[in-house]
C-alpha cells in the first residue's frame, strides 16, 4: 500500500509544484491591510485545495481580523485525531530591491524554489494537503482522523488566537497537534523539537527630574536619568551572567541528564557561529552550553535603551528622563505575568536615590511550551525521521516564542508535534526566501508516513 | 569730583535708557544667517556710542564671521589698563509666542526693561559705556587706561575668539580684563565670581555584533551591545558618587580652608532649589556640600545614552550597538584633552567581553578659568561692592563653562574679574528676558567707582 501513495506522489510531482507556485501568486501579506483580498484569496484557494484532497468537512472560522481555514475528516472512533497547524498569510516582501527575481513570481533554481512564503509557510503546509490528497487518491482516506487548522495571522502575532482555540474547544480538540511550520536542523539531519520559550515583555521609565538641565548649574547635585537607569540596568545580572533578579529561577526545572546529552549530541560550531553573527566572542549564563543557553535557559534581554541628547556633536545636558526595553525568554514552568512583577520589584528595590522608576507590562506575553520527550506521537516522528534518513534524529529546542504551541496545549489540553522542513538557510522573513524543492518531497512523504504510523 | 559722574549720571538717566532701547531694537541674532546684517548693524551701532563716549581709539577687528569692536583710550603710563569684555550679539527669541511684548521692541514694565538682549549682554555692556562717557563729560578722561573688546559671537560659541586673541595679542595686552557679561547671586545681594569649569567632551560607540540580532535565537550567547555599554557606564563612578576614571582627580586642586570658608557663606536653600528643579533627593560626590560640588568640584555626566529599538512596544532584538555622550566639568589644574584620554583608557580597560569600544572626542574643549582670591583688581571690585551694597560681598563660583575667560588668561596673561550685574531671575536665553532699570543705574555707578578705585 505504501507503494501505491508513493508512486502517486511521484506522478503528481509537477502539478504538486505548479500548484505550490499558484498559492505563492497570492501575495497574502497579513501585516498591510491593501492586501486584505488577497489574504482572503489565500484562504479561499487553500480550503478549495483541502476539499479537493477529500476532506469532507472544510469552513472558514470567522476571527475578528483573518479566517481560519479548518477541515475535519473523521475516519475511525478507534483511531487517534491528529490536528495539522499551519497559516497561509506571509510576511511583507521588503526591502523588494533586494529579490533576484520577484517575490510573488515563484522561480526555480538550482533545485530552490524562490518566493515570499516558499517555505513560510505555504510550502510547508501545502505538502501537508498533497500528503492527503495522496492517501485520498489511493487509500480512500488517511490511516487516522484529521483535522486542518491554517490560521492567516501568524505574520502578526496571531492575535485571534486566543479567542478562537477558546470559542471553538469541542470543534478544535484532537489528541495532539502537528505543526507544518517549524524546520529541520539542518539540510541533511532530521531533528525533532522538545519546547520553545515563552516571553514577557516591559519598559523600565525612570525619571529624576522636571526637565532636562543645564550640566553645569545642575549636574553636580540633581540625579542624572540617564546615569541612574544605567545603575539599575547593571543589576539585572550578575558578573556569571545570570538573571540577578529575585526568584527569576524559582520556577525553572533543572536540566535532566537526557536533555544534557540530547543537547549535546547536536554539533556546534563555535568559530562559524560568531562568524555568522560578528561577534569577537560568545557571553552566557555560566555552568551552561551555548546551546543549552539558547535552548533550555532564560534569559533577560534589554532590546533598547534611551534618554537624553542623542543628536550631532554636543548637548550640556543633564537628562530627566531615561527607558529601556526588556524581554525575557522564558522556560518551563515560568510565568509571564509573574517575571513582569519580579522585574518590577526589582526596580523599585533597586531603584536609586532621587530617582522614581515605573514598570509598564506591554501585551504578547507568552507562556513556554514544552513536549515530553517521551509523547508516543514525538516518538512515532523521530521513528519515522530516523527511518526516511537513516541517521540519528537530533533532539533540539527552539530559542524563539511559538506562543500558539502553548496556546493549544493550555486551552486544548494537546501537544504540538514539529513536523517540517524549513531550514534555517531558507531566509525566512528575508529576501529571496527560497525553499527546497526536495524538502517539499520529503515532506508530502514524510505526511504519508506519519500518519501511517501513527495509526493504532 | 565724584558727585559730578553721578549727578551727569543721574542727568543723563532717561538719555541712557532710551539709547539702550535703540540698541535693543536691532535685532543682533548671531545663530541666524538672516540677520548677519543687523549683527554688523549692531556693531557700528556700539563702535559710534564708544566715539561719542570719548574713546580716541575706537576700531572694528574682522574675523571670520563678525568684528570685535574694539575701543582704547590710553591716559596715563603710570595707571593699569583694564579691558573691558562685553558682547553685542544676542540668543534667537523663540518661541515668539511665550513674550508678553515683542523681543525686538523694549517695552518697561514693573521698573524691568524686557527685551531680548536687555540683560545678556546688551544692557550690561552699555552701562560700561555710559559710565566712561560720564566720566569723560565730568572728568575729562577715565582715571585709568580703558580697553574695550565687544564681540558678536557670544552666543554661538565664539569660535572667532581663540584667532583674535591670538593675533592681537600687544593691541589686546593688558592688566586685567573686566566681564560685564556675568551676574550678581541675587536682586540685592552682591558677589564676585571665582572660577568657571573647564569641559571635556566626547562619546563612546560600543559594538558586540555585525548587526542587531533576533534575541529569541541570539540572545543568550551572543553578547547584547546595551548590556555591555550600561555595564561600561556603570564603571564611571563608585558608590560615593566619586568619578572611578583612573586620574580624574589627579591634577585636581583640593579645596583650601578659605574655598570652604566662602562658599559656606553663601546660603544654600537645598528645599527650594529641589523643588525649582523638580527633583525629590540631590546626589553628588561625597564629602562635598551641594554649593562645593556645583562650583569647585569636576564632574562626569552622561548626557545622553541610546541603542537597540526605540519604538513603540516590543521588537525582540539583541542589539548590537550602543553609544553614549559625556561631558565633563573641569576645575583646575584639569586638561580637557588628557581627561579625554583617561576616558578612553577607562574604557579600553574595562571594556566587557565579546565588544569593541572607541571614545571619539568632541572640538569645544574647554580649560577650566580661575582667578586668585586675591587679586588687586578682585579686591577692589570686591571693596566697591561692599561700599555699594554695606553688605558682605559674597564669594562665588560659576559651574558652567566661561571659554574666553581662560582664553584671555592663557593667551594675554590677564585674569577676567566679573563685574556685572545680570541676575538669575532675568530670563536669558528665555522668552521675556529683561534687566532690572536699578541695576542698569548700580551698573553705571558701580563702573565709575570702580576704575576710580582701580587708579593708583
Amino acid at each position: 500500500m505504501a507503494n501505491e501513495w508513493r508512486t502517486y506522489l511521484r506522478d503528481h510531482y509537477e502539478t504538486h509544484v505548479d500548484e505550490l507556485k499558484e498559492y505563492l501568486r497570492i501575495p497574502s501579506i497579513s501585516a498591510l491591510p491593501d492586501h486584505d483580498s488577497d489574504v482572503r484569496s489565500a484562504a479561499d484557494w487553500v480550503a478549495n485545495k483541502l476539499r479537493a484532497a477529500g476532506f469532507p468537512h472544510v469552513e472558514m472560522i470567522e476571527t475578528e481580523r483573518n479566517p481560519i481555514v479548518f477541515a475535519h475528516w473523521h475516519v475511525d472512533d478507534s483511531q487517534p485525531t491528529a490536528m495539522i497547524y499551519g497559516h497561509y498569510d506571509v510576511q511583507p516582501p521588503d526591502p523588494l530591491e533586494l529579490w533576484e527575481s520577484p517575490p510573488f513570481e515563484p522561480t526555480v533554481r538550482d533545485g530552490r524554489l524562490y518566493a515570499r512564503g516558499a517555505s513560510d509557510d505555504k510550502g510547508n503546509s501545502y505538502a501537508t494537503v498533497k500528503a492527503i490528497e495522496a492517501l485520498h487518491a489511493t487509500e480512500g482516506k488517511p490511516p487516522i482522523n484529521v483535522k486542518v487548522f491554517f490560521e492567516g495571522e501568524e505574520e502578526i502575532g496571531s492575535p485571534s488566537m486566543g479567542p478562537v482555540i477558546r470559542d471553538n474547544k469541542d470543534k478544535l480538540s484532537c489528541d495532539f497537534i502537528i505543526s507544518a511550520d517549524g524546520g529541520m536542523h539542518s539540510a541533511d539531519q532530521p531533528s525533532v523539537t522538545l519546547s520553545s520559550k515563552g516571553m514577557a515583555a516591559c519598559q523600565v521609565n525612570l525619571k529624576t527630574a522636571a526637565t532636562d538641565l543645564h550640566s553645569g548649574l545642575h549636574g553636580a547635585n540633581v540625579p542624572n536619568a540617564v546615569q541612574s537607569l544605567v545603575k539599575l540596568a547593571s543589576s539585572f545580572h550578575d558578573e556569571s551572567h545570570r538573571v540577578a533578579i529575585d526568584g527569576f529561577y524559582d520556577r525553572v526545572r533543572e536540566l535532566s541528564d537526557q536533555d544534557r546529552a540530547d543537547i549535546a549530541a547536536v554539533p556546534y560550531d563555535e568559530d562559524g557561529y560568531k562568524q555568522s553573527v560578528g561577534a569577537s566572542e560568545l557571553k552566557g549564563e555560566a555552568g551552561y552550553t551555548p546551546n543549552e543557553r539558547a535552548w533550555v535557559r532564560p534569559t533577560l534581554d534589554i532590546n533598547g535603551f534611551w534618554g537624553g541628547f542623542q543628536g550631532e556633536g554636543v548637548k550640556t545636558v543633564t537628562p530627566n528622563e531615561a527607558h529601556l526595553k526588556i524581554t525575557c525568554r522564558l522556560v518551563p514552568d515560568q510565568e509571564p505575568e509573574e517575571i513582569v512583577e519580579l522585574i518590577n520589584a526589582h526596580c523599585q528595590k533597586h531603584c536609586p536615590v532621587g530617582a522614581s522608576v515605573s514598570v509598564e507590562r506591554f501585551p504578547g506575553q507568552a507562556r513556554p511550551f514544552s513536549i515530553s520527550r517521551d509523547h508516543p506521537a514525538l516518538k512515532t516522528a523521530m521513528d519515522v525521521l530516523e527511518d526516511m534518513y537513516d541517521k540519528d534524529v537530533f533532539v533540539t529546542r527552539v530559542g524563539g516564542t511559538v506562543p500558539v504551541a502553548e496556546l493549544f496545549q493550555r486551552v486544548l489540553g494537546s501537544d504540538m508535534v514539529f513536523f517540517s522542513w524549513g531550514l534555517p538557510d531558507n531566509g525566512m522573513h528575508a529576501p529571496n526566501e527560497s525553499y527546497r524543492l526536495v524538502d517539499f518531497e520529503r515532506m508530502r512523504e514524510g505526511y504519508c508516513r506519519y500518519l501511517h504510523a501513527l495509526a493504532r
